[in-house]
């Protein structure tokens, strides 16, 4: 196809009337179909629906400890589910809490305590650190960035490139004093689907911060969720922990996880991995804070999951499920997108989104438009901090939950609705 | 029996000798007890064995707004669960936010909100509040007092009446602006098992408080927890949120409750309720918080337990296991303290605990020697502010988790150690 960049006028008009018919003969159809939220299907929940069925006869209620999960005790999580994500991380299940199913909620506790009480290496608590800044790789989740606004922190945002975020426009910011953290995805980014380099990992760990209570928050929200089941499609990071240690900067990360794509969204479990010394400091205030939390559903999940393996082995049944959808929104993509020099995406092997960056200024038009359609998607921006992308490019597609035949719909009528965005934008200029 | 503080020395050194015999022969016996956790028992527990058995089958895991609870979504939680909790605490289910099993987390939560973000009714945050204060009705729930020294609060101890925490010394506390709250559990009281009479119900309510700001954490943890199914023996306090409300004070409540003492005490339910402008404003910060609680455990509950009737009828059974060790508990303590003048204890008609002042300075003393003989009681000042009991007198008993048997033994023991810590100590003076 020929881009639109390279097209006169008239081509370009021709190309609009064109886009207006196939517009209109979409919105005829009267679509109702949504690609915004990052919610499993309902057959990869049904993997799971056996969690508790015979859990009592099963285990007796008795985690390995001996300890009765119906009853209070054991703050920090019962042992199996500890090993369990210390597997899936890579890290020793003594630096693992396990709290209940959001992990959002252990991110969000983890920097109110900072802010509250400070870190071990902190000179203050973070809330009287004025002009406080975060680090905000962008394209990036938006209830990550909504975490630290709510907290008072200035969100700076750091280009995301395709090794991972742009480690050497956050050297420079983290000689700031008031930068004292950053998010990252890092193993299929939310929502570009980039995994961050070793190379990269070995940076951030190293880095020098003027703070130096600086903490990055590692969600590894997709380590185990690969599309493809070929090892050379599967991506992965090293473990973080180790490589802080490594660097003489072994307070710097708090990890996270959950099987929320695993098992259940609405009632998995979630963790969090720090070195020991974080590790007690957290448990002092968390043992004051909760009796703890729900073991039944521990016990449960370490049933179901005995190890790795039985995760592994769950996933790849996730990916039979999610990866014809992946494979068919990309599909649509190539073949109604390329060559016309208005759109990139990446192609991911995991995770759960779909980045597009579709002619700089359109993106708000281009999902309005879709709305228009009856197809709706993540607001455009919300993968900004504070919703606000300076390109008014960005647009995430979440293809878990619709059919592939609601996909298929949704992705035509994106593209045209990109295409008209685009050729409307150029004929402005 | 002879009151220990009419007797002669002689006599004391007599009783004294007769006690130190006891205390050899209980030693010998080797015994290893425990009466200082408040767990429910393994056979209370086994109650709710069936809780998640079947789940799929009976809901297709969908609540009655035809959410799937297995996925993400309705983080204040689903409506039967919510609709449960407002009939167990008389308000309205719009009221109530279903969290996960700690309720606990829920106060901690949720007063670290205001210190971080201040209440709807605050100039400031918390935290910038210099010299906040918290009343502290004593003897009572140490995590409680935790949760506020933790937050930074200095707390003021307010005495216990038979008719709840003394109203007349509050009314005067509450003068001081920088008082911004109070703990209190206002239905068998942990760990008395007082419940708050109507009048001062009433007077909290309406009382004048120079902090506008003012809240009142009513921890109504046993507000179900009868031991007797004869309804003049079950203990009730008015709705507190409506008092409030009629009282021109309709921001003063956060009420707590949770299933921790009705299913299983690690993986129960826990709610808050409050008005509807409280409401809306924790769940702007919730919803930033957490993706929500775990909606399975809720769709569970909500199956076991359809309606209040359904929780009372399970009640009723825990309270045929709780009522004899309850009852064994006061009988000894009758026969074996009554007349000696050393001890006063109240005899709960609900909740989880019984609590004994002993002579005046010999708390330490009689835990300690508990401790010597194999009994593990709550330490001695545990009920109070920083562990601090002024009058070293106030000892917790939790007779729910140890047999019958073992009460007695450990009862026994107990009676024994504080007659001879009272011996020694008014030998002493």
């Amino acid at each position: 196809m020929k881009s639109y960049k390279a097209m006169s006028k008239d081509e370009l008009l021709k190309e609009k009337e064109s886009l207006e018919k196939e517009y209109s003969d979409l919105k005829s159809l009267n679509l109702s179909l949504n690609m915004m939220r990052g919610n499993p299907a309902p057959n990869q929940l049904a993997m799971s629906n056996d969690l508790f069925e015979g859990l009592g006869a099963k285990t007796d209620f008795k985690a390995k400890d001996g300890t009765d999960c119906r009853n209070y005790g054991i703050p920090a999580g019962i042992p199996e589910a500890r090993e369990l994500f210390a597997e899936i991380l890579g890290t020793d299940a003594s630096n693992v809490f396990i709290g209940n199913s959001s992990s959002l909620n252990l991110m969000f506790d983890t920097l109110m305590r900072a802010c509250a009480f400070g870190e071990i290496d902190s000179e203050k608590p973070w809330f009287q650190v004025e002009g406080r800044k975060w680090l905000c790789p962008v394209p990036g989740y938006d209830r990550h960035f909504k975490v630290t606004k709510q907290l008072g922190f200035e969100l700076i945002p750091v280009p995301m490139t395709d090794e991972g975020p742009d480690i050497d426009v956050i050297e420079e910011l983290v000689k700031d004093p008031t930068v004292l953290g950053m998010w990252l995805v890092p193993v299929y980014s939310n929502p570009d689907g980039i995994t961050t380099s070793e190379a990269v990992c070995k940076r951030l760990a190293s880095m020098k911060t003027a703070a130096k209570d600086f903490r990055i928050f590692w969600d590894n929200a997709y380590c185990v969720h690969h599309l493809y089941a070929d090892e050379a499609k599967q991506e992965k990071v090293p473990d973080i922990l180790s490589l802080c240690a490594e660097a003489g900067n072994p307070n710097r990360v708090y990890e996270f996880a959950s099987t929320s794509k695993v098992s259940f969204a609405g009632s998995g479990l979630a963790c969090f991995a720090t070195n020991k010394d974080n590790f007690e400091a957290a448990m002092k205030v968390i043992g004051i804070q909760t009796i703890g939390a729900n073991k039944i559903n521990q016990l449960a999940h370490s049933v179901m999951f005995p190890n790795l393996a039985a995760i592994k082995e769950q996933m790849m049944k996730h990916a039979e499920i999610l990866r014809p959808k992946f494979e068919k929104t990309i599909e649509i993509l190539d073949n109604e997108l390329t060559g016309l020099d208005i759109a990139t995406w990446h192609k991911p092997n995991g995770g759960f989104f779909i980045s597009v960056n579709v002619f700089p200024g359109t993106a708000k038009a281009t999902v309005a438009m879709c709305k228009d359609l009856g197809v709706a998607l993540t607001p455009a921006g919300a993968t900004y901090p504070d919703g606000n992308d300076p390109q008014d490019s960005n647009i995430r597609f979440a293809p878990s939950f619709p059919s592939i035949e609601n996909i298929e719909k949704s992705v035509k009528v994106f593209t045209v609705c990109a295409k008209l965005a685009a050729v409307n934008k150029i004929l402005e200029a």
